[in-house]
């Protein structure tokens, strides 16, 4: 049996449900293909701030480093919103990125047969939606020098969005070769037109295209892209863009899944160690009642076995059940029509089980 | 009769093709209203860097200085895209609303029935959709300092977002001053779980909010609002944001609208000077054929009689005049359905006058 380890962090809100799901999935795909799962679970966000006054504390650092994967469920809540910037939920996820060189984040967008009624768009606009949001995930306006200083005229607050070359360069190869294994099309999204970083990343995607002759690139200005991937999203397939450019646009690419419950991610740096976590956050206002999705989180499980354990027939065979299980109609509350009666959390989970 | 002097710049790519229509109807609503108008006509953008090397002439900032309005069209276009910084078109707009001092810039995206075939959400997600998204336009990223620099791994580039206080107080009392006039509600959009300028504009809505208590106040963070901007459009009524943000999410806005076609904008400062232009670009690909539509820059005009003019009653017309005409049927190429027949540019500006 091949020994993998992995870090469970389920974190806060809905957190815990989902992962719950997640790690089953993973045991029942355990038994089945051989592995032997070890888990560590940890303290991350605010349940870390409450019981060790710091939302990522070095002990769950180290258990991540030493795993091949860790699963994370979502980080905040109201109660911590308050708090100053270094005992904040958010900022474990940051300290994750960071500390474990996680720079390529992967989102994909894809729309499951049947979930057409729950997204907002038009079923045909929806037809052959398939993208992949792939966001720079350790520069930009998230990690440059910020401050806040009193002047004459009162407060000044800055922060500082900085690029270097070699983080575009990394996270645009990972673009290209991701798109060589889907529909050979790269969108680099940037605001060439105002920003300096901008232009620096549209001349690296320049240059390195040259590298992809296979690959059709096209540049498109962030406000534009915002507009057309509501417009025509179907003709996107992978979308590269700098940090915070990626959160938002990934965040709007929910609209296309139905929800945002449906929308998994991978966060990879070199080699197949990765970080693996559902886009949506910590949902206080549904949390502890099963009600969540969790979808989302059992898709990057998914992710988890095709870039950090290799295996993509497993991973198929997770996003196959996924699939199976919502043609036959099963929904959680967040995607069910009106009158639909809705799963609870753990009974998706255990229908997603039975079809793998 | 009223003497209004104003400064038109037409620019480039459709750009003159749409303020012909919205000269049309000035002059139209000139005739009937005892105002005498007085046209200036002036380079900017591309036409401008073609004539003389510089995208905006110091006299047509002069025209502009002296005018109680300004038209403007559109610039930018594929020649001049790989132009040095200095040299581009879209540096006239930047140059313009900062040396008119235009801090406010004002796109409100309203459906106009019979529109909804056009957009690509449902049309039960539209209706009710009437927002105005508020956007800082002289601050943040925009005009921060900016620079790109050879280090010993490669180049290195950065942009700068900076807020002063005073800078988020006043954009944000406007804001609150239109929602006064609307449905008394506002939604602020930030990035506060991660950059500083961010916190500091939410304490600063949290202040002036005390200064509105017939105001509802809700704070939102950008990637959330991407999302739910188009999954429950009718739910906001004002967003106010920071420049880039703004810049984000009224694109993505115009999807509401049917076209980005469709969408106005008022660019303000102290008094009642402002800029008023169609949120959209100059479109090269269709310019000087008599496609474009020229509703985003006459429902522009609207707004300069409303703001600058301080004629609530002509705006009303010419906006009840767009959705008559656009009641009975007609439409530009841009929002026309499939086998519908499509009006130029001219005969939809020649309507709409009618109407009026
Ligand atoms: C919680 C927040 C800091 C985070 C981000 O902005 O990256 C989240 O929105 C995400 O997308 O993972
Ligand atoms: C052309 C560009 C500089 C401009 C901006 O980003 O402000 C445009 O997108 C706009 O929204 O007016």
């Amino acid at each position: 049996a091949t020994d993998k380890h992995i870090a469970v962090l389920p974190g806060d809100g809905i957190g815990p449900e989902i992962v719950d799901e997640g790690v089953k999935v993973i045991k029942a795909v355990g038994d089945r293909f051989n592995y032997n799962f070890h888990f560590s679970f940890n303290l991350v966000g605010g349940c870390a701030i409450d019981e060790l006054q710091q939302p990522l504390p070095e002990d769950t650092l180290k258990q991540c480093r030493k795993a091949d994967a860790v699963l994370l469920g979502a980080v905040g809540g109201p109660r911590w919103d308050r708090n100053p910037a270094h005992l904040r939920p958010e900022n474990a996820l940051l300290g994750l990125r960071k500390e474990l060189g996680l720079y390529a984040n992967l989102r994909p967008a894809i729309l499951y047969p049947g979930l057409e009624g729950s997204s907002s768009l038009k079923a045909e606009v929806l037809k052959g939606v398939d993208l992949l949001v792939v966001r720079e995930l350790t520069g930009g306006l998230y990690f440059g020098d910020k401050s806040t200083e009193q002047t004459d005229t009162g407060l000044k607050a800055t922060d500082t969005l900085v690029y270097h070359e070699h983080e575009i360069e990394r996270i645009v190869h990972r673009a290209f070769q991701l798109a060589q294994g889907r529909k050979k099309h790269v969108t680099s999204v940037d605001k060439a037109n105002v920003l300096e970083s901008s232009r620096l990343w549209r001349s690296v995607v320049e240059r390195i295209a040259k590298e992809y002759p296979d690959i059709e690139v096209e540049h498109m200005l962030v406000d534009n892209c915002a507009m057309q991937m509501v417009r025509r999203p179907a003709d996107f397939d992978v979308i590269v863009t700098e940090n915070l450019f990626g959160d938002i646009l990934s965040d709007e690419a929910a609209i296309l899944t139905g929800s945002i419950g449906m929308l998994p991610s991978a966060s990879l740096g070199e080699g197949t160690f990765g970080l693996y976590e559902p886009v949506h956050g910590s949902a206080p206002d549904i949390a502890g009642q099963g009600l969540a999705n969790p979808v989302a989180t059992i898709l990057s499980v998914a992710m988890m076995f095709r870039h950090s354990f290799e295996n993509e027939e497993v991973a198929t065979i997770i996003e196959r059940a996924v699939e199976s299980v919502l043609a036959s109609g099963a929904r959680t509350a967040d995607v069910a029509a009106a009158g639909e009666s809705a799963l609870s959390s753990k009974e998706m989970g255990d229908r997603i089980v039975e079809a793998i």
